[in-house]
C-alpha cells in the first residue's frame, strides 16, 4: 500500500482532554476519530489493527472448539423482563423511542440494544439443544455492544459502542463447566500472548452478570482505572473488589479471634473534646494517634422486605461497619456480609445514610460515631476482622464534637452474635485490601496494588438464566434439567488501546507485531529521485508479494516530518531508502524498538524483512 | 468440521408464516432463527455464508482501490438535522429513548441509529481532506445498519437490523466521479459474477438518498418486491419508478403530438348514464369499452408554499393527472412532472385527494372525474403522452353516475399550454411502462417486467451532503470547494438470500461453491462401521489439511435422514461412505446440482474434490 494512496491522517498536536497514552496516540497517529461522547470511528489504520485483534481471537476460540454464530443488536424488551434484567441493567440498557412518545404499543418501545447477550443464546440454546447429547456447546460472536455508560472516558477505553467477543457455554454437568471453562481461560491466555500484552489473570466477583466464579484478565497500567492485587511472590491476584489478605493480628486466613484479645486489664472509656475534627486524619493529628489506632465507623441506610408469617413487609434498617481508620470499606464485601447477617431480608436498596438518619442513630453529627451502644439500636454490626483484633482504640463518641478512648472490641461493643440483641453481629472481611497486606496464600508475600484495564472475563454462571428462561434439556434418564452456563467476553477495542499503554514511546507506538497495522514500512527518503522511487517500489512490491503487510511512505515531504510520522504510526520494520545509502549501495533496516541501523544489500531487504516477519508470526501463530 | 462438534439445527418442517424460498430454506437448514419481526440471528452455517460474502465484497472493494474503516452505529441527531433528513427519513430513522421519558437534554435524546453514514463520512472528510492532491478517495465500510422498516418481510430479504457495505468516494471534478463510479459498478458486478448470481444492472432514481444519477442491481426473482422493466433484446433496463418507453401513438421517444391528432371530424360529447359504475373495468363492461379507450383522470391534494412578493404563502390546490384506463399513475413520474409544471411552488404535501375534495373540484362522487373543464379549476393538469395521443375517449362526466363519450383531447380539454388558464398544462411520461411497450431506445424491442430483489445501488451524490456540511477543499487556484461525492451500497444478507432464491430445488439449497458454508460434505453412511468411519476421516482430514472447507456428517442416524439434511443444507460437493460401496473399494463422488455419482476410490477422493474445489475458486478470484 502506497501512502499516497491510503488515508493516514496523523497529526503533531496533543488533543485536549485526553490525558491516557492510548488516547493521546490512537488520536495522533489518526486510528480513530470521535463521532460522539464515548462513540469513535476506526479509520483506516486503527481498522486494520483490529481486524488483526478480531483475526487472533476468532483462531484461538475456533481452536478451542467453540463454535461462531451472530446475535442481533435489537432484542425485545420482553427477554430482558424474563431474567429480570431491566431493572438490574438500569440505564445501561439502552432503549429506542416509540415514533410518537408515549405509544407504548409501538415496537420500538419494547425493543433495546444489546449490551450483553446471555438472554439471546439461552433462547436459542431452548430451542434447539433438546438432549444432554448434543453438550456440551460453546456458541461464539464478535459482535458491536451498546452500553449507556454515563461517563465514557479515555478513548475506547470506556465507550458507548464497542467491540466484543462473548462467548456462552452449555453443559449437562459442573464438571464439564469447569472444563469449558478451563479451555475458554487457556483460549484467553493464548489471545493476550498473541497480542503482546503483559496481563494478569485475577480472581474477580462475577457482579450483576450473576453467577458465582469468575476470573477477569488485566493489563497493569497507569491508565487502568481499576485496580489488582498482586502478591509479590506471584502466588496470589485478584481485583480490588475481590481481593482479601491475612488479617493483620493472624498469619492464618478467616481466623478470627472468637474471644476478645484484651476485654481486661484495659482502662475504662475516656471522652476526649474534638471539636470540628470529625474526619480521621484530622482527629488522629488533633489525638496524637494513628489511622491505625483508630476504629471508622460507617452507618448504612438499609431498605428490605422482611417475611414476616408468610407476609412481605417493607422496612428500613441501620446498617453499622467498623473498619480501621487506616482501610477503607469494600462495598461489595459489606454487602455480602450484610446479606449474610440478615439472611432473611429482600434487599430493596443499601446506601451510605443520610446526616439526618446518622444523628438519629448516633445522636451525633457527622464524623463522631463510635460503635459503643449501636448494637442496641442498629440493625447489623459488621465488624472487619482487623477491628475485631485491636487490644484497645479510639472512635467517634456518639456525642458531637467528641471521641473516646481505650474503647476494646468486646467490652465496649459486641463481637460475638448476641441473643439478646435485636442486632446481627458479624465479624467478616469487609474492607480493600492495601499495599502491604499479606497474600492470603500464607506465604508471607506483601500484597501490591496496581492499576489495571480489564480486557477479559470468564465466568461460571451456573443455571442463573437457564433457571429464568426455562432453557432445559433431558439428562439420560429422560428428565428435563437446566443448562448449566459460562460466559466469557473480550473487548477488541480494549486489547488494542491496551496493547498501546504497554508499548509506546514518547515518539509514539510501538506496535507488537501481530496486532500491527502494517508490518513493515519501507520510507522513501528522496521520492523525486527516480532511482530512491524504483528502488522503493521495488522492495515493496517483493514484500505484498510475499505476503508481507508493507506501506510504502511515498509523500513528498522532509525526511524529518515522515520520520516522526514513522515513530508515530510505530510500525515495527522500517526500510529507509536514501540516495545517500544508496550511493553506497545499501539500504537501511531497522526495527521500531531500536535505534540500531544495519545497512542491508537493497536486494536482500525483502527477503530478510519477509523472514523475520514469518519468524515473528509463528511465535505467536495458533499452532505453538 | 465434523457435524457432532457443529451445531446445524435443520427441520423437516416448513415454517409457518415463511412464503419466500430462501426465507424457508434458510430457516429449515437452520441458518438463521427470528429474534424479533425483522430481527434474525446468523446461526453458524448461516453465518459463515454470510462471512464468505464478507470476503468477497472486501476483496472486490480493495481491488477497486477503496478504503476500508469503521463508523459507528450511534451517530449524534444534530449531524442528521444538519443535511436535513431527520424529516426526510421519518420513522426509518430509529432513535434512542431517553433515560427519563421527557429528558430531551439527556445524551440518548440526542442519538439516533446509523441508517447510512453519508453524514458520518462526510464529517470525516470535511476533518482531514484538505487539498486536490488528497482526491479522489473512497472509503468504505462493512457495517450493521438499522432501519424503522415498517413491514419486515421474507426472511432477511426486508429486515429492521442488516449487514450493508457502504463506500463513499469524494472527487474534484464530475470527470473523477464518473471514473469511481464505474470502478464501483464495475466491481459490483464482479462481486455479483462471484457470488453466483444471476442480474441486471438498471436505471433507478436516486430516491431520498438525492443526487441525480444512480444504477440498483437486481436479481430476477418471483421473491423479488421490486420490479424492473428489461427489453427483449437486452437493449434497455431500468427499475419501475425510472422506466419509460415508447409512447404508444410515437416511435420517437420523448415525441409529444404538439396539435390535437384530430380536433374535428368527431362527433360532439356524449353523457352515457353509468349508475354506480365507478371503476374502470366496470364501466368498460358497461359501456362496450376497453380500459385503452377510457382516460383515467386522478385528482391529488397539494399543499404548497407560494413566494408572492418576497412572502412565501401557504397554500393547497389541485393537480390532475391523466392517464389511459390500461395504465397506472407512477408518482415518482407525476411528482417530478407537478415540480416541472409548479416550478416555484415548495411543495409541503403531495396526496391523493379526498372523496371531499374531489367531489369539490369536479362535482361528482369518486369515480365520475373527467377531463372536460377541469383546467378551469384546478392549478395543474398533468396529461399522459399516451392520452394527448389518443384520438378519441371516454371518461368520467363530472357528474355522479354519468361518464361521457367522443372525448377529444385538444378539444374537450387544453393538452398546450393556455396562458389564460390559471392551469399549468403538461404533457408528459407520467405512468407505469406494462408489459409490451416498447423499449425507449427505438429498438422496437418489447419491454416485459419482471419482479426482482435489489441487492445493490450506486449513486452519483454531486455536493447534497457537502454544500449542506459544508464540506469543502482547497483547489489548484486555493479556493475552497465542496466535494462532488458517489456513495455506493450493497446489502450482505440479500446477496445470500438471492443467492439461495436463484440456486434451490425442492430438495433444499444448491450453493455456489464461492459461499457456500462448506464445500465438500464427506457423508459416513454407518458411522458405527469402523472402517467406515476411518475411510470417512482419512478423507475429511486429507481435505481440511488442503485447505477445503469440509464438514464430516458423522451423525449416528438413517441414511435416508442424512440425505435429506444433505440436500437441504446443500453444500455443493459431496463425498458419500458406506459400507457397502467400500467394499467394491470405492466411495461415491457427486454434486448437489446432479444426480450423477461417480465411484472412485478413497485414496483419490481427497485430491479430486481439492482440485475441483480449486478450479471453481479460481473462475471466482480476485485476479481473473
Amino acid at each position: 500500500m502506497r501512502w499516497t494512496n491510503y488515508f493516514i491522517p496523523t497529526s503533531k498536536e496533543t488533543p485536549r482532554d485526553a490525558t491516557a497514552a492510548s488516547h493521546v496516540l490512537m488520536l495522533r497517529a489518526g486510528l480513530i476519530r470521535q463521532l460522539a461522547a464515548g462513540v469513535y470511528s476506526y479509520l483506516p489504520l486503527g481498522y486494520r489493527a483490529l481486524r488483526k485483534v478480531e483475526r487472533i481471537v476468532r483462531e484461538e476460540m475456533e481452536r478451542a472448539g467453540a463454535i461462531e454464530l451472530h446475535l442481533p443488536v435489537l432484542h425485545p424488551l420482553s427477554m430482558w423482563e424474563e431474567t429480570g434484567r431491566v431493572e438490574a441493567m438500569g440505564d445501561t440498557l439502552l432503549r429506542l423511542r416509540p415514533a410518537r412518545d408515549g405509544d407504548e404499543g409501538d415496537w420500538r418501545a419494547q425493543t433495546v440494544l444489546g449490551p450483553t447477550h446471555e438472554e439471546v443464546i439461552t433462547e436459542i440454546a431452548r430451542a434447539y439443544l433438546s438432549s444432554y447429547k448434543q453438550l456440551p456447546v460453546n456458541l461464539y460472536q464478535i459482535q458491536t455492544k451498546f452500553r449507556g455508560e454515563a461517563r465514557p472516558k479515555s478513548g475506547v477505553l470506556r465507550t458507548r459502542e464497542f467491540l466484543m467477543k462473548d462467548a456462552y457455554s452449555f453443559h449437562d454437568s459442573l464438571e464439564s463447566l469447569n472444563q469449558g471453562y478451563q479451555a475458554m481461560y487457556d483460549a484467553y491466555c493464548r489471545i493476550y500472548d498473541r497480542c503482546g500484552l503483559p496481563y494478569v489473570a485475577v480472581e474477580a466477583e462475577s457482579g450483576p452478570i450473576g453467577g458465582d466464579a469468575s476470573h477477569e484478565f488485566m493489563v497493569l497500567t497507569d491508565a487502568g482505572e481499576d485496580f489488582v492485587a498482586l502478591s509479590e511472590n506471584g502466588d496470589y491476584a485478584a481485583n480490588l473488589e475481590r481481593a482479601t489478605c491475612l488479617t493483620a493480628g493472624s498469619v492464618e486466613d478467616e481466623t478470627v479471634p472468637r474471644t476478645p484479645p484484651a476485654a481486661s486489664g484495659e482502662p475504662p472509656l475516656e471522652e476526649v473534646h474534638t471539636p470540628g475534627h470529625g474526619r480521621v486524619e484530622d482527629v488522629c493529628a488533633f489525638m496524637g494517634l494513628t489511622p491505625a489506632q483508630m476504629i471508622k465507623t460507617l452507618i448504612y441506610d438499609l431498605k428490605a422486605l422482611r417475611r414476616e408469617g408468610g407476609k412481605e413487609i417493607e422496612w428500613s434498617g441501620w446498617v453499622v461497619a467498623l473498619v480501621r481508620g487506616d482501610h477503607e470499606v469494600n462495598e461489595h464485601k459489606l454487602l455480602k456480609a450484610a446479606r449474610a447477617a440478615l439472611f432473611n431480608e429482600l434487599f430493596l436498596s443499601f446506601e451510605l445514610a443520610t446526616p439526618r438518619s446518622i444523628e438519629k442513630l448516633t445522636g451525633a453529627a457527622v464524623g463522631f460515631a463510635g460503635p459503643q451502644g449501636l448494637s442496641e439500636r442498629a440493625d447489623a454490626l459488621l465488624i472487619d476482622r482487623d477491628v475485631a483484633a485491636m487490644r484497645v482504640a479510639a472512635s467517634g463518641a456518639n456525642k458531637t464534637d467528641y471521641h473516646v478512648k481505650n474503647v476494646v472490641p468486646g467490652r465496649d461493643f459486641g463481637i460475638l452474635p448476641n441473643p439478646s440483641f435485636k442486632c446481627a453481629v458479624v465479624v467478616a472481611d469487609v474492607r480493600n485490601v492495601v499495599d502491604g497486606d499479606l497474600s492470603p496464600t500464607g506465604s508471607g508475600s506483601p500484597i501490591r496494588l496496581r492499576k489495571a484495564i480489564e480486557v477479559g472475563h470468564v465466568f461460571k454462571l451456573g443455571t442463573k438464566y437457564s433457571d429464568a428462561m426455562k432453557a432445559t434439556f433431558l439428562d439420560p434418564q429422560g428428565k428435563p434439567r437446566a443448562f448449566i452456563m459460562g460466559c466469557y467476553g473480550i473487548g477488541l477495542n480494549r486489547i488494542m488501546a491496551a496493547a498501546i499503554e504497554s508499548h509506546h514511546d514518547a515518539g509514539g507506538i510501538l506496535w507488537p507485531m501481530s496486532i500491527a497495522p502494517f508490518e513493515c514500512l519501507v520510507l522513501a527518503l528522496d521520492p523525486r529521485d527516480e532511482q530512491v522511487m524504483r528502488t522503493a517500489t521495488i522492495i515493496h512490491d517483493a514484500l505484498a508479494e510475499r505476503g508481507v503487510d508493507v506501506l510504502l511512505d511515498d509523500r513528498d515531504e522532509r525526511a524529518g516530518f515522515k520520520f516522526k510520522d514513522a515513530d508515530l504510526i510505530g510500525v515495527p520494520l522500517r526500510v529507509v531508502v536514501g540516495k545517500k545509502s544508496l550511493a553506497e549501495g545499501v539500504v537501511e533496516l531497522s526495527q521500531r524498538r531500536e535505534e540500531r541501523k544495519e545497512p542491508i544489500k537493497p536486494e536482500d531487504a525483502a527477503a530478510e524483512v519477509a523472514s523475520r516477519v514469518a519468524s515473528e508470526r509463528a511465535a505467536g501463530a495458533p499452532g505453538r
